[in-house]
């Protein structure tokens, strides 16, 4: 459906970060889809009349973690002249933001029965095994 | 692949911008996928490293249209409270940077054979068709 | 404060958009300036507990419009290889989602004497006509 | 010149996550100063005709420091439910991304007296200290 793979199949550098270039592709995926997830829950809790003051939170995690997602898919994407450190560090805070927004939106979904936080805790939490999947690919 | 769809789905309002869905979902996946496509192009001009003086422009262009391309798709993914006139506005620069960008490229992918261009041209075209597409739907 | 106008000074290329410097100097601190308010009025809109359910349209709008500036100040920063219609195309879009957020928090800083709704407003208003000037000046 | 004290000092959470009031202003600053220098940098770079060939590392981290300042401002600017975890990850690789972006900047300002990389390097510098400061602030 999207254009990455062909994009990163015709990139002319192969110096790419990692030998694992199926975790690669899986993270970056992971990433894009994250970000739209989280924007998308953070705008459908908004939405919510009833229950939107036992909401704030899973707001406020949505946009940080879309924010943060999306940094790191661009990071991720980009293969010319990669810096090992930089992708290192923003693939923990990755983590750390998709495993967070998770927990929040898993526990509106089994507490309140909200279907689009159970969607977005399924999309965070594949994120947050990717990034960890692509660095230890890194350690190796 | 991506959980828009379900997002859309379950979604609390169903005051959405227009009637038809379908147009409203592949303009937003449009959207997504031709950021990914012109950040991925800008990364991968910048790798060839024999023909990078003749490819500023398409640099250039490809960081406008990546910037433009994941506003507007971040605009259209929101369904809450949605105001038609910051929607319609957002959807004809969209449509302007696809077309720019697009035309950059297509020229890359003909005159030089570069074959990343030639997918970023096609990814710029779809989501232009679709921004356009959208917009006539809004004015019904 | 900021490095904008030093990095503008010392960018190696001259062709720019427009001859009036000020008018562009004014327009990318403006863009980058209501960005950053629009994000943090959403913020402060979802931290109002009693008043939160009227505050719903405001939040969106508030991240439309962060999302609209900041893309429009990252093109209008970039000097290399300007494209004059999708300069334009995105200053008419970021003027309306100015216009559309800063009435909005007009309304709240009138009828709830909500303080950060007002400064937003007033950062809007500044970045709308800072768009409306610099595309007058494109024009002439 | 820009709204952020007065945005924050109207704010209705005081749950700040720091007590140091300081140095949390002066970080969402120099995020947000900081990617845009690296936006203005990566341009700049990219419009150097003779010398665009030594500076491709040089756009490279300008694009992801300028990406992950950007997310890392967003996410300080948030005052409302505030996770710390998430906060302290993202404070990391924000350094990181500075420091490896600086170093980058600052050996063209030397070695090639590239004055846009030394603006950038000097802003990239104040960020990862703002960064680093911040982060004491929260271990206290």
């Amino acid at each position: 459906m999207t254009h990455i793979v062909q994009m990163l199949d015709t990139h002319p550098r192969s110096d790419s970060l990692t030998s694992d270039r199926r975790a690669l592709l899986e993270c970056i995926e992971a990433c894009f889809d994250c970000a739209q997830s989280c924007t998308s829950c953070a705008d459908a809790c908004l939405g919510e009349q009833g229950n939107l003051s036992h909401l704030v939170r899973c707001i406020r995690l949505n946009l940080d973690c879309a924010d943060i997602c999306e940094a790191t898919g661009k990071v991720l994407l980009r293969q010319t002249e990669t810096d090992l450190t930089v992708v290192r560090a923003q693939l923990e805070a990755c983590a750390a933001a998709c495993r967070a927004c998770g927990d929040e939106c898993q526990s509106h979904a089994e507490g309140m029965g909200m279907e689009h936080c159970r969607i977005c805790a399924e999309s965070c939490r594949r994120c947050a095994e990717a990034c960890e999947k692509l660095l230890a690919s890194l350690a190796a």
